[in-house]
């Protein structure tokens, strides 16, 4: 299966906006075995879209559409494909019912150019939507296939896996393409990519020479760490996965407690496993994140049974008001142990962690942009960790929530940081 | 001039990075007033290249290549254009010489793979290099054109502006084209894409009727509501800017305060400038969102002069405990408000800002998920709004954090939700 990915929208042509959807249907026809060997973007312009299908048709097995079916006169992908499939557009009863209920349970009459949303292409197949407005379609095109997508990356995503990776399967199957592609990826936290690279450079090499399957690759994904890839390929899923659990034990074996967890996990839910396996509940102090360790950790499931909550004392009357942090500088160890005794206290938990430090771009109590201190308070005591992040506001922001919560995560391991 | 954007690298394909080059070149072209109609992208395979560059020659009158001019056996950029201007490669000395420096520059002998970087198709003109190895190319096909740049962004971006770009000028100007096309999106909260659509839809006709300059598009954009795009075509810089400030006045008095702010503006930004404007300081309780809204508050630069901090009564006992919320349900319109006194007084601000929800799955105090209270405390009293949100934990948590700023933003507006 060759499969042509063609995202609709002007504002991707201008660059107003990322292409971010034709990366990610990259990525999972890459995981599917469905090969891929262009992609093409295309406005907002009946003509175009419609040149843009036949040039993908001509050189493929089938196309995936991305946006162009909102309710406004820009989004003109159904009228696009109807005209390739040479067939009319009849609008859905069903589907324009279906909207009008979703307008309704908000307390709002649907506009009437929603009703165009419900318009299909003749022969073709509506997908229904579960998260927007917009139905997807499934549009045959003589042996060939088009698959309309919403643009809305979330609903994209929802719907390519309930609905067009099925059908991909069940038309590889009957061209008799067999064997999958599964990928893992190995999350780190700690080392440099060169020196993740020289801790890992034998088993690459071996892995190389013994045939390249499974494959490692590493990844850099900025402030979230970095990734090494573990690729199988076999004849069919349980298989593949029995080559990538042997190979996470050679990776994690090699690299030690700088893996915090694989695909899905993150820093957070690393740390609720810790937690929760402890039965101890968690308290912040934070002053330069500002909120923002607190909103990783409540998207953690479960995170009432074991996050108390926050102070965020983003003025330095707060540490010493509500937190009872001595007056004194407030970017310093003493400061951050006390901070998240203060934490531990006034919230009511047995693990107090906070963080106190510069973000920039101007220095704060004789410290430089980038200096952080991480407090963490236990019944045993208390005590602090500095750090020096590079980058600007955000970016020291983003690294000193994922540091802190290491440090934590390396705390209930037993490890020292 | 219509010009496609082809991007080379299987990589791109398969969705391990993403093609921020042609993202940035749209923009570059854009902003030029050069026409792009359609991108591509496709993978290190020569006869997929020669296609994807016949397919672009055909449809436009000239083509950027990114990325396939390394010194590797997959950068096969340069035979593939030579096969679509069907003449030879030739090796050019000075080129080879140039990059042997570069190499010897940095005490090290230059990789006999490098040679192959000063291959030119004959009758093209290599555009130098100034930051890396890579020579580009500008390659006449008939009366059209290819420029090949590098992968590289920085590389590309710089090689882009001055040798492309001053090209494609020349080229405009021989067309008889000139002008430039410039964008402004204004961002607006509170209404749906169809009800935006409907209120501007008679000044988009108008816009239409009078010959399309500006026009107006609606965006999309989840979670940060709905964008509205003016674009202008104008002789110069400045006239277009007139005619965006122009069609800007119309789509704020046809929209009203849904709309919060222009290009980079963000919903923050906006209640930062009204904090600051009134002298008021801010302070939050947060439940359902925890930490989010705080999180991007710090965001916005200088808000430690109006923003004072915020508790995170993730845990209910905190509401009650720090708060001063009295028993009962914590998911009501009488603990939002008693939430948003609690932070006012507590952190000892102006305003209290408070938010207590239920992002689900299950239902809390007999609230559904996706219900949320907004609580308002000021000097002269506090007020609570009720909303009902849709999507799963993480999309409830996105919307109650902007609505709530956003509730904030009305009020110190003088505008009641």
């Amino acid at each position: 299966m060759r499969v042509e990915i063609v995202a609709v929208g002007t504002e991707l042509l201008l660059g107003q906006i990322a292409d971010t959807n034709s990366k990610w249907l990259g990525e999972q026809l890459a995981l599917a075995g469905v090969d891929s060997h262009f992609h093409q973007a295309v406005g907002d312009n009946h003509r175009r879209i419609v040149l843009a299908l036949r040039t993908a048709l001509a050189r493929g097995d089938g196309v995936i559409t991305c946006g162009g079916l909102g309710p406004t006169h820009d989004d003109i992908t159904r009228q696009s494909i109807a005209e390739v499939m040479n067939v009319p557009l009849e609008r859905d009863p069903q589907i324009v019912a279906r909207i009008a209920e979703l307008f309704a349970s908000r307390g709002r009459a649907m506009p009437e150019s929603n009703e165009r949303q419900a318009d299909v292409p003749h022969g073709a197949t509506p997908i229904p939507q579960q998260l927007g407005t917009a139905p997807g379609l499934l549009c045959p095109v003589g042996n060939k296939v088009v698959y309309a997508l919403p643009g809305v990356p979330y609903e994209m995503q929802e719907m390519f896996t309930r609905a067009v990776l099925p059908d991909l399967r069940r038309r590889q199957g009957e061209a008799g393409e067999t064997g999958v592609i599964v990928s893992r990826v190995v999350k780190t936290w700690g080392m440099s990519e060169s020196g993740l690279g020289e801790v890992l450079a034998k088993r690459i090499a071996a892995l190389d020479e013994a045939g390249g399957n499974p494959t490692l690759a590493l990844l850099a994904s900025g402030i979230e760490g970095i990734k090494v890839r573990l690729t199988a390929k076999a004849a069919d899923a349980s298989a593949a996965a029995a080559l990538l659990q042997a190979e996470e034990a050679h990776v994690r074996a090699a690299v030690g407690e700088a893996v915090f967890g694989t695909d899905d996990e993150t820093m957070e839910s690393a740390v609720s496993t810790l937690l929760r396996a402890q039965t101890k509940t968690l308290a912040l102090a934070e002053s330069v994140t500002g909120g923002l360790i607190a909103a990783r950790l409540v998207n953690v499931p479960g995170a009432s049974s074991w996050f108390r909550g926050a102070v965020v004392a983003y003025d330095s009357r707060i540490k010493h008001s509500i937190l009872a942090v001595p007056e004194g500088p407030v970017v310093s160890e003493a400061a951050a142990r006390a901070m998240a005794e203060g934490a531990r206290n006034v919230l009511e938990a047995d693990v107090g962690l906070a963080i106190t430090g510069v973000a920039g771009p101007e220095d704060q109590d004789g410290q430089r942009p980038g200096t952080v201190f991480v407090g963490l308070a236990l019944e045993e005591g208390s005590e602090a960790v500095e750090l020096h992040l590079p980058g600007d506001r955000e970016r020291v922001r983003q690294y000193s929530a994922i540091s802190a919560l290491d440090i934590l995560r390396r705390r209930l391991l037993g490890v020292r940081a």
